[in-house]
């Protein structure tokens, strides 16, 4: 089996190419072949005995896209993307790459099968920003997109196009909204959610952390590990279960700031709560004020996806995956 | 005041144009110019004193939005579309002219805004095929779309790209959600929809009509006068009051075919319900049967939209505006 993943330089992109590197296997079929693709190359998945492509391409470019496909991967995951802070402040950038490269894809894909039979399994990443405010108290799956943003529209235009692509025969596709991604790895960044993983992650190995919003402001939160798991199941699962509803919101978990926090202090106790600082941020305050807080996912978990279900998991996850199992 | 009605020819859009130029105003500001865009060239409108530029174009094409746009309009009606089972039929032309050609649109008034501000009101005809079965009995304005044909995804995407560049500021975008529009003036045509108008615009003239669907078929209808009303409302509305949530489902009336028939009586008696030959066709009563029925559409009435509330109305119109008010 071959597999094609768009955007593995990324932090979900490493993490699921070294799990597919490690399992040596998806859904039963082992690997022969990854290609790997991003702007700059991502790095070979250590202890693979396959072959592996790593490519530093610009997926905006149509012939890019006829390329990556040329080798007719069984299976693949689009996880690129222009971020939303980003494809605010580049319109042009932000649909060059979140809408016609994603375009760019599923047309080579359709172009591969014009010349011999290819339906290739694609799971292509979205994102709760496909919803805008004002949003119910959980916001089911049948709820309208509605996004505040050029990355929402772009997101929630992916999904519609893979869904009539998938639904044409073109490819076998779905497409699926990631909660915030929580414990992020590596160091503190200036995206608007950074603080979500900060006041964990940096507390866990004695440093400070700065904490922007209330303790009462209600998140969607999943595990890199949870992402990483969608992403495999979405790969192997019957799509024919969802209809041509392609497009589904994953699971997570609802957690206040407050939550977090308790978690936090059960895991590592009150010498890493201490080292949280409270720092109210009102640009902040107002962007997190717009976000969707909690869903009804209770399609996804009917489909098979799994999430954590306490904040003390996701801890956990983050401490056995990052910091070798335990705490300095 | 300048108007760009693209899809001048069509019905919808030979009835706006009449309507514009026998009224010379437009939300009481005096219209001097039109430009008509369509495939064909569009008859220039009786009894209008001011300019008219008619243009055969293929809005495909990005230098033909340009030039469109060069003379900066004030309201821009994009009307314009490959139609449902055609864009099924012809996927590259569906997305061709219905996506790239909006795609074009909206970017070529951006293109002009940044030469000089630039600001049009955009007023967009989208279709509640952005909807797709299963339904709730009556569709809400906040349900998902998840279209089941191309051309209701083409739609769908228009919408998504209309409001985030409205959101933007380039441009003050509005799509509106056509009803099926009953009675079509005309002949009969192969649409699967067409027996809808067939059934009653035939006989009101002593011909036959085929009816291939069932009595009991639940649809949502609205006349072509009142699908001009939303246009012009829809192009004088103070958008503000709808904030980032800019696609909209039009009010219409909700009838079965055997109510449709029971008006036909009432305004044209029994002899022209016997033309209406009953001869049920397999083909068209799947496809009816995966289309909306109803709506709730209260948000467009609270906005000032206004539809027929009963089908006698409805054929009334059709007397009035294709009959000369009498029937023979």
């Amino acid at each position: 089996m071959h597999i094609l993943i768009i955007g593995a330089a990324g932090m979900v992109g490493r993490k699921l190419t070294a799990r597919l590197a490690k399992d040596g296997a998806l859904g039963g079929k082992s690997i022969s072949a990854f290609t790997l693709a991003d702007v700059v190359e991502a790095p070979a998945p250590a202890g693979f005995g396959g072959k592996v492509t790593s490519l530093a391409v610009d997926i905006s470019d149509a012939a890019v896209a006829a390329k990556l496909v040329s080798g007719r991967p069984d299976v693949i995951f689009h996880l690129a993307a222009i971020v939303s802070g980003e494809a605010e402040a580049d319109f042009d950038k932000g649909y060059r790459i979140n809408l016609d490269g994603t375009r760019h894809l599923l047309d080579a894909i359709r172009a591969e099968g014009a010349k011999a039979p290819y339906v290739p399994r694609v799971v292509n990443t979205s994102s709760i920003a496909v919803f805008g405010a004002p949003f119910p108290e959980l916001i089911h799956d049948e709820f309208f997109s509605t996004p505040l943003t050029s990355y929402g529209t772009q997101k929630a235009i992916g999904e519609l196009l893979l869904t009539d692509y998938s639904r044409k025969g073109f490819m076998d596709g779905i497409s699926i909204r990631l909660p915030t991604i929580c414990i992020r790895p590596g160091k503190p960044n200036a995206a608007a959610s950074g603080f979500f993983s900060n006041i964990l992650r940096e507390p866990l190995v004695g440093q400070e952390a700065v904490l922007p919003v209330d303790d009462s402001v209600l998140h969607w939160h999943a595990s890199p590990r949870s992402a990483v798991g969608f992403l495999m199941h979405a790969a192997t699962m019957d799509l024919t279960k969802m209809g041509w509803r392609r497009a589904i919101t994953m699971p997570g978990l609802a957690a206040t700031v407050g939550e977090q926090i308790e978690a936090l202090r059960r895991v590592a106790g009150e010498k890493a709560v201490k080292l949280i600082r409270r720092m109210p941020d009102e640009t902040i305050i107002r962007i997190v004020s717009g976000w969707p807080r909690a869903f009804d996912a209770s399609r996804a978990l009917s489909l098979g996806f799994k999430a954590e279900a306490t904040f003390d998991e996701i801890i956990k996850v983050h401490v056995e995956d990052e910091l070798g199992g335990k705490l300095p």
